[in-house]
């Protein structure tokens, strides 16, 4: 499938995203953003949050850090961004590792309707069948599938979780699955040395919030760009590492290839696949 | 105009620089401020802002993501620093944006009495002459000069905006105004490419603190050799980048050329006339 | 004295360490732990702590921004990591700079007894013997060692604090002193230009945290090992340096350092040596 489209298109558009983010990989998600094409501001005050919205193009809601002050604001700035029609992301960073986490995941869900959910396996699954993770903001490896058939159980749990929340939801990890309940792609860029950063998850996320705002007729697709954009890019990044390069370096890379990466360069790397053709 | 001496100072004093700024840009100016000679310090909380303060230099004061708490830490810790002589640094970002930013801009204004003032135009404006940025943290387009007569307007609303506060406003962009009213410098260093890292400014404002509390006979020379450090330092760091560089190693390569920048280094690239002599 | 297996049970062992830390240098904090092998999760709302610190192997504390909200937070998870008998590394960054921050680390001295308490100089003579720091959060030059006997004057100090308050202390700088109040180690790694990187004794402590994580039957020779490690991947990042690499680039390069090293390089890097047999 084509994807070099959908990152043409957040280059015109030049998309500014209302950012609710953590303080760990807050200036990653900003430099990102700025690396794909549009442009970032963090606000998250309760007390400015819906005007800070009102002049942007969408909202990434990142529950990392989150605590009683910044959560009323999540709900305050997603509420506004959906009075007016404006996307979404949700990254319920952490879901299943404390209660907190998962009321607020659950909370954004039923209060905001999130157009698009992106967590890795283990906190979409403490959303979607519930579970407590024991690996904090990582994945926890119990729950990754073991073949085939639990693979395809993940995707049919994607799917389910998209139509019961009426969202997009996109479960990354090895093998990415970004489902409306209707479609569903895979994607498969990507190097496992992403997972020695930290904030890749963070970072996609509010791509995929420049991409839907960008690609407002094609959403499904625009999400699945994006993820490949990222996927691709920690490709390219770890090619451009040298012998004495660890993570800091590779993070580095990473942002600047995505700063770097052209459509065509996304249409020939990306690996994306409608699920019915896989 | 000879900018090497200002840095020089900064290099002798190694100010103390207590910074109240946002988690967004945080880390960046903290590696900046350390890289032009200086000392940070970030410190919050109102219960000891003030005791921060009194064993710094001077004060930065970012309001990029101001709370309700670090509204009042930020009149505290001004109001103290004022009290006790040193100087102020006010980082208005996103004023305009939202009525939050733009009061709590204007309240440090008239109770704190900044030495220096620095944002971009959108900004500036919105505290000069009022008006609503739908950019966020980044100029408006709109704003920016589109001809001589236009560029005039905006020195001459830069320096009464200087004379009415009795401070230094600094309007950074293409050409830099740096006006305490009754004098005017224009420098002409930097590159466009420096606007896709996020928190140039944010250094810079930083770095002005440094510069004034080690010059502080000459604050409106060393406002402006700290404009010109901080572009050439992003002419450097352009020219240092290899083919597959972006935005985050250009950030890295920047924040290197002021590490590495001599006196002799800014004496020779620092573009900076007076107005008069233009 | 071998200290390449203490590294190697970190990366066996991938600890999970909850941090409650500052802003200005939390990305890095995350990076260095996973290129020492751990895993890092930050949250510090109260209402979430506990739970955090539960799923997690131990708790690194670090008053760097502290604030109200953050303190309680601070010593809810301390003591619930204390009734769980897992270990706690305190940063009491500032100490001595304010009283509200000498304050919380005499509290979290006492109500949490922490397992290792790092910091420079200032910080820990603030804390064992009082007296005020003038410099921030950086080590106050009129602190450091002027000769041998003032030097085995701090490793005195250092040994009796680490004996009143039950923990391993570890005050670094030149010569790293840790001791446990009977035993006593120096390690000499490192390189002064660390001290213009933000955050290398934040990212210390958190290291620490892993390796007692990881090490619990031999937590004193495993903090002796983790500064070792930090100050050997300083060494290795500096000669990794290219003509125009400033403090911005260096912080890269000494987190990938500690990416890439080995048990055995440590080994034969380390510069570890029991007080006795010095």
């Amino acid at each position: 499938m084509k994807l070099g489209i959908y990152l043409e298109n957040v280059r015109k558009v030049k998309p500014l995203v209302h950012n609710i983010t953590n303080y760990v990989t807050v200036n990653d998600v900003a430099n990102v953003l700025l690396a794909a094409g549009g442009s970032p501001i963090m606000a998250d005050e309760a007390a400015e949050v819906e005007e800070i919205t009102a002049i942007c193009g969408g909202l990434n809601i990142n529950i990392g850090t989150l605590n009683k002050r910044t959560v009323e604001s999540m709900l305050i700035a997603g509420r506004k961004a959906r009075k007016e029609g404006k996307p979404v992301v949700l990254d319920p960073v952490g879901a299943g590792a404390s209660r907190l986490r998962t009321e607020t995941a659950v909370n954004i869900l039923k209060e905001v309707k999130p157009t698009v959910v992106r967590g890795n396996i283990s906190e979409i699954k403490a959303l979607a069948i519930g579970g407590r993770s024991t690996k904090g903001v990582d994945a926890d490896e119990a729950d990754a599938a073991k073949g085939k058939d639990e693979f395809m159980a993940i995707v049919k749990m994607t799917a389910e979780f998209a139509e019961e929340h009426d969202c997009i939801a996109a479960v990354t990890g090895q093998t990415d699955i970004i489902s409306d309940g209707k479609r569903t792609f895979l994607t498969k860029n990507g190097r496992p040395e992403m997972s020695r950063i930290t904030g890749t998850g963070c970072q996609l996320s509010a791509i995929i919030a420049a991409f839907i705002i960008a690609n407002g007729d094609a959403k499904l697709e625009a999400t699945a760009a994006a993820i490949s954009l990222m996927g691709l890019a920690g490709e390219i990044g770890f090619n451009n590492m040298s012998k004495s390069d660890g993570n800091s370096s590779y993070r580095n890379k990473l942002i600047d290839a995505v700063y770097k990466m052209s459509g065509e360069a996304l249409d020939e790397g990306g690996r994306c696949e409608e699920l019915s053709r896989v």
